[in-house]
């Protein structure tokens, strides 16, 4: 079983020009789903993290399974005005424009070690906005980990000084 | 460990006078989050699911941490716009004005059994969409499950025919 031929190409989505990597047939294939998540445990098992944080809407599809598995809590980071309780929150830039994370304000303390998952780093964005989220806390950051990372846009560069670890490259 | 007591009131959230019930504190804690999962995954132990569907974005917070436990595929329910391939589509009534929900058209064939997962039942809406997407594709609803669910809404009325199981009731 190799996942990676589970991963398709969209061209022209969600803009023309782009082409897509369509992650759906992996995760609809019960065996490929769990070899991703386990690997991915494996990559950091002993990483000491006792938080995984994940951006809505996919980074929550490999987030909480790999908590799960590595027994670790979970937590949520989303768009303004879907957390509940108080939230931090950072607006980083994108290409164009800019965009903005939240996330509970009691959801991570300065004693907290935090794993952060991702289904895909592209040009890592969002996972530069969910490192501005962690630092104003104080925790700890253990790692970095996607699924998919397309190497072509150097996204890793964003992340120097983090352990960070991708299981399939394009 | 009580996840029940994890769970807390966010008043007049997201509009006034509605008490929103708040799992973040239960996902955060290793322990809870591990002993919903497994005891979901008993309640359907034996269900025979080939497929678990949930909708975003709280969906996917349970729904692939249990698919993972379960050893079954995973198939997301979103949004219009956010699906890359082509999708089925279904538009539903809520209290005020419509909501729309889509599947890739690939992601579930006849033969599948599909277990439908959220993380709150409230008035049934979201999964009352998601049961008509399922029917268009000719596989059989095996089982629908939550881990909160508001007695008090009597959502389960929507989704009478349909084996429900619930971990948690307010």
């Amino acid at each position: 079983m190799n996942p990676k031929e589970l991963i398709r190409d969209i061209p022209d989505f969600p803009k023309p020009g782009i082409i897509f990597k369509d992650i759906a047939p992996l995760l609809g294939n019960a065996k490929a789903l769990r070899q991703v998540v386990d690997e991915l445990a494996e990559k950091f098992s002993g990483c000491g993290a006792t938080k995984i944080l994940a951006a809505e809407a996919r980074g929550f599809i490999f987030g909480t399974a790999l908590a799960y598995r590595m027994g670790v809590g979970f937590v949520p980071v989303r768009k303004p005005g879907k957390l509940p309780y108080k939230t931090i929150d950072v607006t980083y830039d994108l290409e164009y424009g800019t965009d903005t994370l939240c996330m509970h304000e009691d959801a991570l303390t300065k004693n907290d070690k935090a794993l952060v998952i991702d289904d895909l780093l592209a040009t890592g964005g969002t996972v530069g906005g969910m490192l501005e989220l962690i630092a104003k806390t104080g925790a700890e950051v253990v790692g970095i980990g996607f699924v998919v990372e397309l190497d072509f846009l150097h996204g890793r560069d964003k992340l120097t000084g983090h352990r960070v670890e991708s299981l399939i490259h394009f």
